[in-house]
């Protein structure tokens, strides 16, 4: 395993663009327009889900440098088509949208769970060394002692406790549990539907982030029974299928890239977002957190 | 006018609660449990709002003391029925649904304002004196010297420049501007279906909150036209009316009553929040930022 690098280098390149003689201040939009090949990068068709109702594709780009036992169970039940045919049970107003088995706790009606396992340990925290890069915002984080970038996603580190952990930003993927920590086993999911919800952060596994198709879970109607499970008078959403990417005819794949966030490109993207420069705003923000900062995809050129 | 008030003591006792012999910590439900009739305070009819669609009734707090002219204005034009049958016209995925006139741009079409004032002075922020009182929260926020709540509004001030706003949180109600500041007048508005759109705080004109049907607007089709605007094939939400509660029979008015933020309860509602202690949490966060905070409403027992 390489050793965990912090990057510092791309934001002490965007912190001297306020130096006299500096470049314009960029828009995001001008950030990504000078934005080279090799700041993109093809999302692993291995690490991609496909979730599939009726109103659209939702792209879901899986962890597991961050829950490897859970994502490869996850990645068991999907081979199995476990999900094909349950539902959306939950979507609580400005919160999260929650699917699984609407049997679960049923053990004469719940589906079988195949060859996945039914208990994973709880995998809230990584250990601050292994094979990724974390790329911290320039800006204090209330939730952390740093909150920043691993890959393509939104983290936190405890630099004593030298810890990881993906944080609750818009679009998260949870795995939902009951009051035992290693009670979620991937069978029940959520999105985070809010554009934070940190405060479930190290509190619960986080398997992936949805990179596409979030309004598909974000508009469904919400539930209005307790934590906003829909009722019996309501509908739940039925999944059509999930696949992984690597599983459908290349025909049928998307071929999205992600901006890298590792990246003198992304840095100055950040900066774009913490401070606006175009002419609509009148006062930058000079700060951002973690879930305010959009991570670019695109269609593979 | 009373002189501007910082509330502390509230957060003092709050903050006792982590002392030896102290009370257990209590969850968000037994704090409200445990409220007085005195700590809930009933909506002002003359500064509510309904905003109907085909979906529900969405109920909208005005803050004449952030934004008094753009309050007024839009009062004026609501009594004129100035947004009956107009249209929702944008709805961007995790920011905001705006409404409004669909042919503001052409002089010719365009409904007119009645005596409502088509320019209105800019109020993205008001002075740090006045008659209200300001509750700061007990934690650190990025985007400001100090957030916390104004009566039932989250806000932040700026201390040294002795200033204060509303912050842009879920439900926030802004008034839409093009880039001249005073270019809003209240004949354009949105609701802010993010949990957090901070960095639009000091930037546009605040006239208000949602504190009731939220869900209607957070749930509608998102548009694919720039800045999530429907597109001429897709449909725009018709606004079927908006009326002032006052001016709506009494039989009709619903009354919401809504907890104060001055108090101890508001507080411990806070702390209970900062640190959740129900069984299911693991690890309580120690912190929490302003448009995290729930803003309790109920019907008026």
């Amino acid at each position: 395993m390489k050793h965990f690098i912090i990057v510092l280098a791309a934001f002490l390149v965007a912190g001297s663009a306020w130096c006299a003689d500096a470049p314009k201040p960029q828009t995001m939009g001008e950030v990504l327009a000078a934005s080279k090949p090799s700041d993109w990068h093809a999302l692993d068709p291995q690490n991609t889900l496909y979730l599939q109702i009726a109103s659209g594709r939702v792209v879901i780009e899986l962890a597991p440098q961050f829950a490897p036992q859970t994502v490869a169970n996850i990645k068991t039940m999907v081979r199995e088509k476990y999900f094909d045919s349950l539902d959306i049970l939950r979507v609580q107003d400005n919160y999260v949208a929650q699917w699984g088995d609407p049997n679960a706790d049923d053990a004469a009606k719940r589906r079988s769970l195949g060859k996945a396992k039914a208990k994973v340990p709880a995998e809230f925290t990584v250990p601050l060394a292994g094979d990724f890069t974390f790329t911290p915002l320039p800006d204090h984080d209330g939730w952390a002692s740093q909150a920043g970038f691993v890959g393509d996603f939104p983290a936190a580190v405890d630099l004593q406790a030298h810890q990881a952990w993906m944080t609750h930003c818009y679009g998260t993927i949870g795995v939902g549990r009951d009051n035992a920590p290693d009670s979620g086993n991937g069978s029940e999911l959520y999105a985070v539907i809010a554009s934070s919800a940190r405060w479930l952060d190290r509190n619960i596994t986080v398997a992936g982030r949805v990179v596409q198709g979030m309004e598909f879970l974000s508009s469904l109607p919400r539930g209005h029974g307790d934590l906003g499970f829909y009722t019996k008078d309501e509908h739940p959403v039925p999944i059509q299928s999930v696949r992984l990417a690597s599983d459908v005819p290349e025909k049928d794949r998307l071929h999205l890239e992600i901006l890298r966030t590792d990246t003198p490109t992304f840095a100055a993207l950040v900066e774009s977002r913490r401070n606006r420069h175009d002419e609509w705003y009148k006062r930058p923000a000079g700060y951002i957190d973690v879930c305010s900062v959009p991570l670019p995809v695109r269609e593979k050129k």
